[in-house]
């Protein structure tokens, strides 16, 4: 395959894929980019970083319905991954760069050569490193919010893109970061780039 | 991860799996096993690859259920299995090696470290594979026998392990041969091997 620019990476919530990023970032020596996407999509839309919260936690808890001035839930949507999308366009202008999440992979199809990678891990794993630092979450919520926030995931991913989240087709490589190490699903990704050309 | 000692792959039908298998076993300098393995499993077995084939078959089109001397097809199925659980046992018992298909990684579990890799890539790329050398399957026939193939994949897998063909969570890693190419492919699941220790 031919010189890869970027790197893109979904993840279960969980897995590492965050971590995973900044890992490759720093041995192929680009940025890594993940959340602070959505506070310069905040500046660059005009809608305030607390809508954007108000906008997320409603996917994850549908009771909670932002009311707001910037729109309905679907018009905030819209507005929002327009933004992101623009973010990420001036983003890979700068250079190669590995970019976690906001549906980069479906952002950057026909604008420079991706690749693009899953990050996944057994639900025990996952549970092991939700109930650790940083996330700190009690025992009895894990499995819940494990739930809701790749519900949240794969949702906005299917409805921005015309593909499928976390299914194997939709990625040129997914990684068990439970079972190879954060540190050996990096050294894969950054090798790959390496020998692509 | 310590090192790995056997590189495991299962693969969609017409997705490379076994072309990719002799490349890594060539980039690391071991043996890689296939179909051979059923043939010393017939050997072993005492059942002859006859009777092994119209097994086979019968997966395929059930229609065609084997008579048989060797038992009914459940016998026959079990026989088989155990013949290559012990083939495989001997062939790891050599040294470290490449092994296709046959349930190997579930086979090796609690018996040596391995890399358990999945092979797959769009409908298109192995529509195209299909009708090419040294397939040559007609163009009218490719959707049904590439559904069969990897139904009878998915079939012998499910009946033999306690876990699903196919799906992410059964593998450490997963690539698509159609975007990556058969030789990134290699280089990925070779890589991996080095640099475990």
């Amino acid at each position: 395959m031919s010189k890869i620019k970027v790197v893109t990476i979904g993840r279960l919530y969980c897995s590492g894929g965050s971590s995973i990023g900044k890992l490759v970032a720093e041995k192929l020596g680009v940025p890594c980019y993940d959340r602070e996407i959505i506070e310069m999509a905040a500046e660059k839309s005009g809608i305030p970083m607390s809508e954007i919260k108000k906008y997320e936690e409603s996917i994850i808890n549908p009771l909670k319905k932002p009311i707001s001035l910037f729109g309905n839930v679907e018009d905030i949507s819209e507005k929002i991954f327009a933004a992101e999308t623009q973010v990420v366009y001036d983003l890979v202008e700068k250079g190669p760069c590995v970019i976690v999440g906001r549906c980069a992979d479906f952002i950057l199809k026909n604008k420079v050569k991706t690749l693009n990678v899953f990050i996944y891990s057994s639900l025990d794993k996952r549970r092991q490193t939700a109930m650790g630092e940083p996330h700190n979450i009690p025992e009895d919520e894990v499995d819940t919010r494990l739930k809701k926030y790749d519900k949240k995931r794969g949702d906005y991913y299917n409805a921005n893109t015309n593909k499928k989240w976390g299914t194997k087709f939709s990625y040129d490589l997914c990684l068990d970061s439970g079972r190879l190490g954060y540190d050996m699903c990096a050294e894969l990704i950054a090798h790959a780039v390496e020998v692509s050309k």
